[in-house]
Order: structure tokens, then sequence, then C-alpha cells
């Protein structure tokens, strides 16, 4: 199955466009044992996700250990709740092309984040890929993201000449963008260029992004076309032997609250 | 030794500013292990080069077993010689921390290239290592660079804004730029704008990039500011058992054009 029609039928599914992050960081796990952790955060939040979203730095951050785990995390999760890659990777055509055997073939992702600097070239190799999941990092949700990506061009920002670009490059349909909570305004702004294009909206929770204005601009026509990234708010709800019980509850939570926002625009509705 | 320092000597003692880029290609190699052939490379090229740079989507293409490879082969190269991991990471904040605990801890790189489009908060985790070496994606070698990097900013194109805030970065010293050999023009602007700094130049070779450019404005206040990294032309120069001798044969070419070139501008000297 495709991404996007396993993204639609988990998020149907389990009535949720929340993702979680899976983004193991043993200064802040409860177990020493990273695989542990993450089947103990699966089982207790895969009826109440979209996707899930491992970040490639902290399984690399453990060395071969850490990506031997991360793809047994990615073997343990449900084959009917798509995963998100996020490795934000970027670079010339033919490394490129190997990045994505990588992604695709090797860690057999359904869909992953990559850097837009290099241009189309760069990008292309993801994006032949028709049956996988492309977003492109748009407006990120970090505070360094103003550097570069608010610099004008001919009155318009970098983040929206990608935005442009990225629309002009979704020919297979599978293209999205990453665009943080943390710039309600400029989620706003994407999603006007974009109405139809899927948002994958990090920065609630930990970051300090804003849920209802995340929802709101995130959604775009039709409804469901957000998917709302948290990790560490879920993951480290407690840091002591209830961790899994905490971060279902903080899931739920989470996914529950979406609903209520969602309720007016016709999309998922809450349980 | 910190990444400069260790540059620097090795350039010196193998009078050379070639850096052999290793990776990897299956579809290309004439001995199926992968170990094996870096190992031939490296052996015959060690006298020749001022540091290998080594590209991690071609190890990630081989799942698990090409990174233990990856790992082989930063310890098989001798610790005269600096590795520069190509990596062009680029993430948020506590992301960007655990790729560089990933990078120059787990894998021990001297230095490594990241990728801008995130601002400093991405980039500063790498920065903060001030023994290693951080070469910042300005004007990449690829075709589709223009899409974004060429975009003018006040009249000026985006990867002129990249290189004014690498030297602003540039806190401890230890921040380069990559800027592509297919690209004369531009490498001359980056470099009169930043006339110190390090600049890392691909693309020579199969990209069709202009060696006697990338040299005359490359090298420098002082000379010897531009590493050359050439990566298919040396590592696939013969494709039968030949492959290594051709490949020093390739490498010594390169490494005596090279310093022709550097003759005048007082930097390092043919043998």
């Amino acid at each position: 199955m495709n991404f996007t029609d396993k993204l639609l039928a988990a998020s149907e599914k389990n009535k949720s466009l929340l993702c979680v992050g899976l983004d193991p960081d043993p200064a802040h796990m409860p177990l020493s044992d990273v695989l542990e952790f993450n089947k103990a955060i699966v089982d207790a939040t895969k009826a109440l996700v979209c996707a899930y979203k491992p970040n490639l730095a902290f399984y690399e951050a453990l060395g071969i250990p850490g990506l031997v785990t991360l793809q047994r995390t990615i073997e343990y999760i449900p084959d009917s709740i798509p995963i998100i890659g996020d490795a934000k990777r970027g670079d010339v055509g033919h490394s490129a092309e190997a990045y994505a055997r990588a992604l695709f073939s090797v860690f057999n992702f359904d869909a992953i984040t990559v850097s837009p600097y290099l241009g189309f070239d760069s990008l292309e190799p993801f994006i032949s890929y028709s049956a996988k999941g492309i977003f492109i990092l748009c407006r990120t949700s970090n505070l360094g993201s103003s550097d570069f990506q608010d610099l004008r061009i001919d009155g318009l920002p970098l983040y929206m000449a990608v935005a442009a670009k990225a629309k002009e490059w979704n020919v297979h349909g599978n293209v999205g963008l990453v665009v943080g909570a943390t710039y309600p305004k400029e989620l706003e702004k994407v999603r006007s260029m974009c109405p139809s294009m899927h948002l994958l909206i990090p920065g609630v929770g930990a970051q300090g992004g804003d849920l209802a204005s995340a929802i709101n601009y995130g959604v775009g026509i039709g409804g469901g076309k957000a998917i709302v990234a948290v990790s560490r708010q879920i993951l480290y709800a407690s840091r002591d032997a209830d961790f899994a019980e905490a971060a279902r509850s903080t899931a739920k939570k989470i996914r529950d609250q979406i609903n209520l926002y969602l309720v007016d625009s016709g999309g998922v509705t809450s349980d």
C-alpha cells in the first residue's frame, strides 16, 4: 500500500492526526534498553496514532547497535501504521540515490524527510519512489530557522520559494512539507499556497508550538492533511516505571485535543 | 591533534591538496568486498592525499554491514590523515547534538559536512566541537544547486548569505565551506568574502569541474586553504584487477596537476 493510503487508513482507524516521534535519548529514558523502551511506547500508543516518526540522529548517536535497534523498531511497528524516517537528507544526485536506497529499500520507511538546499536533482531520486512519502523541510520549528528561511526573495521569504517549488515538483502526489507549529503565521501562508499537500507539523509540546493553530491551518482541503508530530512530551511523560501508561495517557489527551479542534473543520472527529 | 593541524601536516607531508572521496558503489567496483576495496584504495593513495572523505550515503545504502564497513575503514586509515565525514546533516538543536555525537564520538570523524537550511542553532552543536572541522554547504557542485542557492536576497545570492553567516559563526576557526569546482565564478566570489577559510571543493573529475579555477580561487590567503575532493575518477580509474594501481596513478596525476597550478601561488609545490 502506498504511503498516503496507509496514512489515511491508520488515521481513520485510530481517529488520529497524531504522529509519535520515536527519538530515544538514554539521558531521559526510564529503561536502559532502547528497543524495549520503543516497544513499550509503540504498544502503549499504537491505537492512538496515524504514524510513527523515528529521527535517525538518536539511533546513529548509539552507533551500530543503535541502528540495529532502529531496524528492529521498524519491524516491530504494526504494518498498518506508516513510519516516517526523519532523516533530513540532501545530497547531490548519485549520493541522493544511495540515500533513497538506504531509507526506502534497506530501512523500509514509508516516508522520509529531506532538506531542500541542494535543489531538485537532490530530491528527485526520493520523489521518484512514487509509493513513498517525501516531506521537504520548509519552515522548521527551531529558533534559527529564521537565519535563512525568512530571507526575502522578491518580497517573499525563502521558505515560500521552497513551498512553491515543492508544489511544482509534486507530480506523483507524494510530496509534503515540514512546517513547525512554533510559527503559526508561516504555517498559514504555506497552507494557503499548498492547500492540498500533507504537512508534517513538529514543534507542539516540548518546543512550545500552538496546537490550535497547527490544526486550524494544517488540515487543508477536505481536512486531515496535517500530521502533528510529538516526541518528548509523550516519550518522557513519566520517567518512572509507569512511563508507558503515562505516554499512552498523554498521547490520548493530545489526540483528543486535536480532534476537538477538528470538529468544525469536517475532518476526523473525537471518539 | 585538531583537524586543521592534522590537515596541514598531511598536506605538507604528502605535498597534496587532494582528498579522495571513499564512496564505494558495488555497481562500479571491481571487488565485491567493500572493505577490501577501500583498504586497497587507501593503501594505493595514502602517500598522495591530504584527507579522505567517505560519503555516508554509500555505506547506509548497504545497511548495517555497510556502516560496520565504514567504521572499519575509518580505523584502517592512518591516524596521520584526517577523515572528513560527508554527511550533510542538518536538524533542530537536540537532534543536531545527537548527530554531532554520532559523527564525532561514535564514528570519530575529524571533520564533517553540514547543511545550512535550518540556521545557526542546527550548526552550533557541531561548531562547538572546536577541535573538529565543520564544512557548511555553500554553493554545491550539482546542477540543481541554482534552484535555491542562486536566489537573490537584496541583490546577493543565497549562497553568499550562507558564506557571510559562516564567517560570522567561525569563532573557533574550525568552520569551512563546500563550494563546487563546477561553478568557478561562484567559487571566486565566496573566496573573496572568506579569504582565509578552508574550502572543500568537490566536482572535479566525474562532475566536470575546472581544476585550474578550483586552485586559482580555492587556495586563499597564504595558500593551501583548498581541499580538492575527487571520488569516482580515482576509485574507478580501472574496473579490472589493476584498479588500485590505476587509482594510485590517477591520484598522483591529479595531485601533481594541482601542484603545478599552485607553483605561482606560493602554496605546496610539486614533487
